[in-house]
């Protein structure tokens, strides 16, 4: 079937968010990113530093979010926290647009979300801890946290955020259509390939 | 760097095996799969059954082969069971190939034991599993045993054997260059992906 759709899942500091950017311009696709977390934000009202944080990211939970948080007014919210609703509604929006849009979408478990969609690709871009280390050191410059560090702290969370949403490991091949080493193929070579593997028809 | 060497680790009725044979072709490289329990059988003596079932997959062991098997000389064996020999002498051939010749690996673990070589690419495969079991009933036909069955029963084989001797989990995208869904983008489609990331050059 005709591929309309890209999902970009990545580790931190692969490049996968460049990646996602540089196929939509070339193969004429909406590109979803800080434009999700706007049009989430508009939809949900909750702010985009938030939606940013919560949206991908598992925190780890204070007892005061026991305390004040959705438990405290379970016949309204159904027990849930605001990152379940966000999750909610965040995956709405994404089926919405999958319906609409011929796009790519980066990040927040749409390969998960959109997995029935056979017009579809997921991709996962991984890369050598030492080449993205190199690289969040050029891009966001250096901090108090050694990059290795920072690298390990933004992939658990995504890990935990990914396993509690889907219930799935991320990072396992089976989970997408392609997996690619950015580190080994460069950035320039992933475009190259998934376009190719966009443009297949089977 | 130039890519000489491919290694192709898949899937049991993901198509791995028939893509290896035509990148190798295609490419003009030297395909190892039988050709490699042949030399393995030559160099080392083991019979080229035991080879096939004893050099990929898992085995369960009885209580004989403790009775029987290398514990019953640990001075000369050190310890280890055909198994564990028969594993070593196949790295050290895996080694020797990859250092002489352009080539296509299937299976064996030659992704972890040629992690260390830059002109290698280490590709896996896999396919959804009502795909893989179709697959397999039109090449090998019908059995007892129900193709999903055997699908789990082999993979998971595999999987132990992989972890056992490389201390890594099988079909983790971030331990292959490439990871692809031949059900999604077929056959064909797989090889020409591999073909064309092997001749790019990072």
């Amino acid at each position: 079937m005709k591929k309309r759709i890209i999902t970009v899942s990545r580790e931190f500091g692969s490049g996968g968010r460049t990646i996602g950017k540089m196929l939509a311009e070339r193969l004429n696709l909406k590109y979803y990113d800080k434009e999700l977390v706007k049009r989430i934000s508009l939809e949900t009202g909750f702010d985009p530093k938030y939606i940013e944080e919560h949206g991908e990211y598992a925190q780890s939970r204070s007892i005061f979010s026991y305390i004040f948080g959705a438990q405290s007014h379970p016949e309204v919210m159904k027990g849930m926290t605001p990152a379940d609703f966000l999750w909610c509604m965040q995956r709405d929006i994404i089926l919405d647009i999958a319906e609409k849009e011929a796009c790519v979408i980066v990040g927040r478990c749409a390969d998960y979300i959109l997995r029935d969609r056979e017009d579809c690709l997921n991709v996962f871009i991984h890369a050598p801890k030492d080449k993205r280390a190199e690289r969040i050191v050029k891009l966001y410059g250096e901090s108090d946290v050694a990059p290795e560090k920072r690298l390990d702290d933004k992939d658990a969370r995504r890990r935990v955020n990914y396993r509690h949403f889907t219930g799935r490991e991320w990072g396992v091949a089976q989970n997408y259509h392609l997996a690619l080493d950015s580190g080994a193929l460069g950035i320039e070579g992933c475009v190259d390939l998934i376009a190719a593997a966009f443009q297949c028809e089977e």
